[in-house]
């Protein structure tokens, strides 16, 4: 089968490898969608980050291997001791291996697991014709979820999660800062969770027009002084709930002179390095920051339920390419800002 | 009545001035002591920031004005339309006006009201033989409770209200960065909530050996890794519970790579200025910074039940001095680091 294997930093070829056969607790899933994530990027152009380079201590793989850790397809094969699943099940894959007994675990919260691992980035992933993976990954999708949606599950998962950590309640003002497919995530999380007045902070005209399109009211920070704009709507009680998904400083710091007294700023970023921070503005209004990290199985169900709703929309924001244009239509375009979120599709071409 | 009169930079001076006279709703304070500061240290040197230089909205006074904010005392004349108060009882003051009708003061949480004032630093204080206060800012102190600790609920309950927003449980490991009054004060707020495995960072040999010999464990973090440390002491959970009290870099630096997961990190310091911050660590591991100002009402209630039952010690960290001394005695000398905690007796000279 065909399958997109990472060697190393910018070394990503498109080969031949023979179909993984499921082993006992597992399905063999016939990929159908594979998005592309800034994970994958940075492993990309300054990998190997998460990729192992000895063996995985949950997985036992290591580079090279197979990319991919978004994506939904259909179950063509079942392994022993597996029950509940059949071929021809639809199903989106939430990609977390977890060891199970560390303290996070055991607490539920085993997207913060000790030794958490990606499949995808710890194991075979999701760029290749077909992938095996543990039954315990496994959410179906109902008929009204495409298996397009269905390959956006898992970055609509990470925004849903951070959604949930701010603790919104549907009278707030929210604020969303960074119109790439995260901040796209939350505006469609906050809606779903019924909080209607939210303002999306983008500076780039095409990405605030992108989600424009799908219904936002976004606010440009070249053109207007954003804290100043927030501290009149809410008569001075600041935002209920601020969402950094820039994690560039202009944004951090404008989202502290937004957030109310007692609310969260919730980051959802991968912050390439620390960022001047202003920490008083925690402490006048005793605000916080708060860290949000991937997802667990409840914000997959969330998010499929809202998806069969008709919650999400992937106009204007998702471009799907065949698998042999992965890294020119893919990580390039992506690179370059010319498209917002790519899906491999690993039978085109 | 002698007098501390601040007005403006380096301006205070010690000067005769009317015994005040209780209005209705207020009662008049002899003041036992009062302790100075880092807010009165930041308007003795760079002021005035807290204190108006036009009315304020809830106690119509401005510069020039008697300072101190931390005092205890008795009541010595009681104003028209007070009940439950009479000469004679001894009183420590909880210093906060608040408007009483913004979202904060609504929710209980008056500490961040929106106009919010401190008498002391928006009205004639407690560095004066009498002062005259709002009965709801009055704490009955115990017999077992002395006037000197009474002038230290106050910078003692804003340290047991940000220990209390860490929610420690008392199996966890607890870190305090910073060993000045708010970090002694974080210590003994954890002990009197039963957490005993807490560790003191601190630079200072001197403020080091101050707190030890209150029977804390401390770290050097000049002579240890004390995130490598604290990983290795928790068998890589991190610490349940961080404090910085020290408001400098490497401390917050320090502290955001030892809180666990899914833990907060308070910060109850006064930044000078914003520092670079590895937003990152919040990140991965879904922790967070909690900004803590000041206190309400119960937490001075808990700090005084607390020191009834023999839980704070003033040994070698608290030194009393006659008000004459003020300048040179206080502000100077904590200025200089030479003294750590200063109680002005308005009657000693």
């Amino acid at each position: 089968m065909k399958a997109a294997v990472y060697y190393g930093p910018t070394k990503l070829d498109v080969t031949d490898v023979p179909i993984p056969d499921p082993g006992p607790g597992t399905v063999q899933v016939r990929v159908a969608y594979n998005g592309i994530c800034g994970t994958d990027l940075h492993e990309f152009y300054a990998g190997p980050i998460f990729v192992p380079t000895s063996p995985h201590p949950l997985t036992g793989q290591q580079l090279p291997l197979v990319m991919g850790h978004e994506f939904a397809g259909t179950v063509t094969a079942v392994g022993r001791d597996v029950s509940g699943w059949a071929e021809g099940d639809r199903v989106a894959v939430e990609p977390i291996y977890r060891c199970g007994h560390c303290g996070p675990c055991a607490a539920g919260n085993y997207n913060v697991c000790a030794q958490i691992g990606f499949h995808g980035l710890m194991s075979d992933g999701g760029m290749a014709e077909y992938t095996v993976v543990p039954v315990d990954m496994l959410h179906r999708l109902p008929d009204a979820v495409s298996l397009e949606l269905g390959a956006l599950v898992e970055p609509m998962s990470v925004a849903y999660h951070a959604a949930t950590l701010g603790e919104p309640t549907p009278g707030d003002t929210a604020m969303v800062f960074g119109a790439g497919p995260i901040g796209i995530g939350l505006w469609f999380a906050l809606r779903g969770r019924g909080v209607e007045d939210v303002f999306v902070v983008e500076p780039s005209p095409t990405r605030r027009a992108a989600i424009e399109a799908l219904g936002a009211t976004t606010l440009d920070p070249g053109a207007l002084d954003v804290p100043a704009f927030i501290a009149e709507h809410t008569a001075g009680r600041g935002a209920g709930a601020v969402y950094d998904a820039a994690g560039v400083e202009p944004a951090v710091r404008s989202a502290l002179a937004c957030v109310g007294s007692r609310k969260p700023m919730v980051s959802v970023a991968i912050y390439e390095k620390p960022l001047t921070t202003p920490l008083l503005n925690l402490v006048m209004n005793e605000s916080r920051i708060q860290g949000s990290l991937c997802y667990t199985a409840a914000d997959f169900e969330a998010v499929i339920a809202l998806m069969a709703g008709g919650g999400y929309d992937t106009t204007g924001w998702v471009t799907t390419i065949g698998l042999d244009d992965v890294v020119d239509g893919g990580f390039e375009a992506l690179h370059a800002g010319t498209k917002m979120k790519v899906l491999v599709d690993p039978r085109a071409s």
